[in-house]
């Protein structure tokens, strides 16, 4: 993956940047060692690597500003970085960047049951923020698989999902507010705890730009009552796209579960070894939760359970108590983990309409025979985001080259089927050049300007999301 | 209301700019004579009124693509149109400008109930857009009062909701994608019908920009499938402020109704003498709806009586069949029709938490005396959006200026509820002056450098939404 060439006159003026920046924060909250810097020289796609120039850890907007009107004087980039769960290398640094870590902005501002609401800092993980709210049986609904770890600030950057999402929606529909610092440091809100904003909607533009146009140090999030039960059903059948057209009837039926989950083979083995989920022996999975009342539950899995019927379900499992239903999750949530006990591999994020949701599974069966590289499949099926894992080898020269071409391959197909790069994960650097295959020069152009408004000296993350010769002449000129 | 001064050098060109854009255009698409360009001088904020140089009519997306070309080349103001039901004065002409009205671009050009959704050309009426699915049994959710006569087109520019957005949400939750033509003619399409965008989120950015980034010709719109029924019950209590609580204890319990509205005394009475609903005799109604199975039906409405029990309701009626759940409606649509046939009124669009909905309810009773003018409530109370109606007499001098003013102290009062000057009905001309009590300096700079990206000479709709000495020297500049 090609990285801009580090500015040398910002590499040069190391010391003096980190002086400036200790000079605005507390002791201990620049990191500049080199050792110490290593710490943050990749995120979750850790294919690439590359330390930064320093990293700062603040505990205030305040502070925050401060970093950043220090950058901008000095005309340093600076990455932005949650905890560094990005699969897509949204907080890959560059070598001459400052890492600005949320991680220590990380408490509850103000709760608010009567208007369903939850004011965090933004470096507060996801699982936390329910976790503040559930003893009065509420809960954030954004569930991203790395929710023990990931933060706020990063589901806003890239506007992440989970598995829940298909009923929920994404982070954009459960994003009330933020308080956001732009480069120059001017501390700016956006939206708030009401519906709707009047004038242009940047609240919806800040959702999922990946850390381009400001540094969000406070987001509102709408809570929602936690429903009276749930209950999943395992689903097996003995081909991938038979499974694929079951999810494809039951959205089209209009009944509307919280989740339904996909798995194929590759997926349901490699987990049963691990997680000994009692997963069947089968080709596909589908896990389809549904929630309310119980009898609400019996009506509308009686309804899906017709729909599995007429497409030959080699097991239908209806989880008879708790127990059983968080076994059936069990395999899901391991999944990730699982195929990474076995393998290198790099997890895919495209959306597809649902009903090309047979089409294209066939059609990456063929990609992987003709790469000679195994790919599983679990993904969120209901919304049509596919996550597709390439297994390679990271020690065999080569294949990550591979990998990454047969990756490009599934993306465009996604393109292709009506769909987009990305449901979750971002554009990050990993999927920075398909940006053409999605969108028109002039497109790409008008996003770019909308970047120069809120960055001008294209400051913030300046090499991720656009093709890096898109965005050259930009960057050349703010140096 | 102040207007800008039309550019005369634009002006004294009308018969050159006519010509040009019949040049483009199929005969009859220029509306240029006096009599006749009346039709346009005004949406449904009729206190304001000023005829515009001309209109055209437009066919296709390649025909606005010609007429904006054209007017760009020319530096002629385009005021885009839908239907003209702009409570805001959002399609308000300026004498100097091109209304461009996409009442003829009403087509359906793709339905796919797979994947379901629906692709329209953005005059097409909101509810004729149900009426090309219902067959199949689907619907599309937003639905504001006027859907028989509003196009999609002004759906997509003012963020329309409606009664029962409480549950669906409101256009911008709806909205898939969109197909645009720029100022300067360039066509380019934005989203699709595809779960999330790759980059920055420009859709949710198009969608509420009041046709001030460029003109929609087609939406990409989600359609669901129609509940199995619904049933309203009508709620009847003797003080306003206790109806406001019992709607903050049922959203608070975290039942999800589709509708929570609400009506005062006046528009009680009122509507009453006009559509004979068979409304009870009280201070305030709310008309709460819940959709879904029939059980499911009984369970939350059981659950919804027993929350309104404890607020000592005058009345509670619900529906035992359609017709009265068609009776109990009547009322409610029938409001503002009612209104207006006893009083000339100004119809507001704050929001407000909606556990502030008591407070709001009692400070507008006492601005009302303060005042000296009636005021009407009838609102979605669910989402806290507010519409005060404000009885005043157009025939009486300065009584309309006094009835903005009352306006704009209930609009503040939205505001520093924490809330927003506009639920659906957008800024246009009504709400300019008051966007510096929402925002900062900064913030709205940020949102006119931000239009400077897809309109640098501000001829798209550029008296809107910016108070006029905050946009006049980029108008100016661009003159």
């Amino acid at each position: 993956m090609q990285m801009p060439t580090p500015n040398q006159n910002v590499l040069s003026r190391k010391a003096q940047i980190v002086e400036r920046l200790q000079g605005v924060l507390r002791d201990g909250a620049v990191i500049h060692s080199e050792s110490e810097v290593r710490a943050y020289e990749c995120d979750a796609l850790t294919a690439y690597k590359c330390p930064p120039l320093c990293a700062v850890l603040p505990t205030s907007t305040e502070e925050v500003a401060a970093v950043l009107k220090v950058c901008h004087e000095m005309g340093v980039p600076v990455v932005p970085r949650g905890s560094g769960t990005s699969l897509a290398g949204g907080a890959l640094p560059t070598a001459d960047c400052v890492i600005l870590g949320v991680a220590r902005l990380n408490s509850v501002l103000e709760t608010n049951y009567d208007d369903r609401y939850i004011r965090v800092q933004s470096g507060r993980t996801n699982l936390s923020v329910t976790g503040a709210v559930e003893a009065m049986d509420f809960f954030y609904a954004p569930d991203p698989s790395s929710q023990l770890a990931c933060a706020i600030a990063g589901n806003v950057a890239m506007n992440s999902g989970g598995a829940h999402c298909l009923k929920y929606g994404v982070t954009t529909n459960n994003l009330m507010g933020v308080k956001m610092v732009l480069m120059d440091g001017t501390i700016t809100e956006i939206g708030g705890a009401h519906l709707d904003a009047a004038g242009l909607d940047l609240l919806g533009l800040i959702c999922g730009s990946e850390g381009q146009l400001g540094v969000v140090t406070e987001a509102t999030l709408r809570i929602l009552r936690k429903p009276e039960g749930a209950r999943p059903v395992l689903m097996a059948f003995n081909d991938n796209e038979v499974a694929g057209a079951c999810v494809a009837d039951i959205i089209k039926a209009g009944v509307l579960p919280v989740a339904i989950e996909f798995m194929d083979r590759l997926c349901i083995e490699t987990t049963e070894n691990y997680a000994k989920a009692g997963y069947p022996d089968c080709e596909a999975l589908l896990i389809v939760e549904v929630e309310g009342a119980p009898e609400e539950i019996d009506e509308q899995l009686a309804l899906i359970k017709d729909i599995a019927l007429k497409h030959d379900p080699v097991e239908l499992r209806e989880a008879q108590d708790e127990e059983e239903a968080a076994r059936i999750w069990l395999g899901r949530k391991s999944a990730f983990g699982a195929i990474g006990q076995i393998s290198d591999y790099m997890c895919l994020d495209g959306t597809i309409p649902v009903s090309s949701l047979p089409m294209v599974l066939r059609r990456i069966g063929e990609l992987s025979d003709e790469f000679g590289l195994k790919v599983g499949n679990v993904f969120h099926a209901g919304d049509g985001n596919m996550h597709p894992l390439i297994c390679y080898d990271a020690n065999k020269p080569g294949d990550l080259e591979l990998c990454e071409a047969m990756g490009a391959e599934i993306l465009k197909l996604c393109v292709d089927a009506g769909g987009c790069l990305t449901g979750e994960h971002g554009v990050g650097i990993e999927k920075r050049d398909l940006m053409t295959h999605q969108y028109a020069q002039q497109d790409l152009d008008i996003q770019m300007a909308v970047k120069d408004v809120f960055d001008p000296e294209w400051l913030l993350n300046p090499a991720k999301v656009f093709p890096l010769d898109s965005s050259a002449s930009r960057r050349i000129a703010a140096e």
